[in-house]
């Protein structure tokens, strides 16, 4: 049995294209594998606070000399961060607001980035102090975008501050960079026939990306 | 008399660099120009709520038929808003956290990215119907990094999601590229002499740059 974490992010509930595809995906996969666990953390229903001063002194106090104060403090990042280690596929659905991740994908990405949980740092590694401690896990990235033309020789490719920021912070998901799928909608402000062809062919890709992944794990 | 918006994004307050570089820069500022208005909006110490599906609703009802709980829910956004038109020049301080903003930071841009107040959007334009509504400010980046080789060039260069998405929105606060200026310590967590010849050239370059924007004003 497999446990996949369905992070949703968009703030909308009812007409969201991104949680549209995560769906899509996870029933795909449960489709194949039934008994899988599919664990849900909504950011954009309850999206974690922003780091506070208190926050930060407590995930940098070692784990002996917290006092309940700061335990308390990290309670939801320690929630976060076991639903992190427990998951073989994390499955994103996530819009993107104003050319990155919305606020609380980031919030969460700073809760999930907890010394001695998911990164060691030690300056005898030289100019490269941190190294990751989860590995083995897989990262698919379901984006919806207003505008189009975000990916690698498009013309809005220097604007994309979405996928490559989730990329380079994948280590703290244990995600080895060729471990990273990602599935986008775009026009969606257009809503013209590009837009139409843009989400088939996403929901089509979610579909078969489920299925292949599925079927070789 | 001219308006400084001058903004903190650190959650520290007590230790932060980035805190101290906008500090310098606004006093060495004030007294070049004792009479200058300075409006402090404190995004460590108060941040803005992420986004919700009931205030894009709001945003995107247009002002004469939004209900009075539409207008109570775009409050804190008029008021940023109004902040950045008010301004002109936009001070941040800011750390890099996880190789991008923080996401109260990124908070408050979605909270200024506004349809009809700071962008207008027309399908007419063709594929760029985006189009700025402010002009002629200008925006003041003063950053810490842990790391180092962020800039272009460096060998964190593409880890870099802090000034790059910035200057990606900086037509929301009517600020051409050109108009960006960019200050950073670096090598913070490696505490070495490096880290304390940026910080000081760091702390150098922001007084000087106070002194040559205070006089070309």
């Amino acid at each position: 049995m497999a446990t996949l974490l369905h992070i949703d992010a968009s703030a909308r509930t009812t007409r969201s294209l991104s949680r549209r595809l995560s769906r899509l995906f996870i029933d795909e996969w449960l489709g194949h594998r039934p008994d899988d666990r599919v664990v849900r953390r909504d950011l954009g229903l309850s999206p974690p606070p922003h780091l506070s001063e208190a926050w930060i002194a407590a995930a940098f106090t070692p784990f002996a000399k917290r006092t309940s104060a700061m335990q308390h403090i990290l309670a939801l990042s320690d929630a976060l961060v076991a639903e992190v280690k427990a998951a073989a596929i994390i499955v994103m659905g996530v819009p993107m607001y104003n050319y990155g991740l919305p606020s609380s994908l980031k919030a969460w990405i700073d809760h999930v980035a907890r010394v001695g949980e998911t990164f060691t740092f030690d300056l005898a590694r030289g100019d490269f102090p941190i190294e990751q401690v989860l590995s083995g896990k897989r990262l698919v990235i379901l984006s919806a975008r207003g505008e189009f033309g975000f990916q690698a020789g498009g013309v809005r490719e220097t604007w994309n501050h979405l996928d490559p920021h989730l990329a380079v912070c994948a280590h703290y998901f244990g995600v080895a960079r060729r471990d990273i799928h990602l599935i986008d909608i775009e026009y969606q402000e257009f809503g013209d026939e590009r837009f139409a062809r843009s989400l088939s062919n996403a929901e089509h890709r979610a579909r078969a990306l489920a299925r292949e992944l599925a079927a070789a794990h």
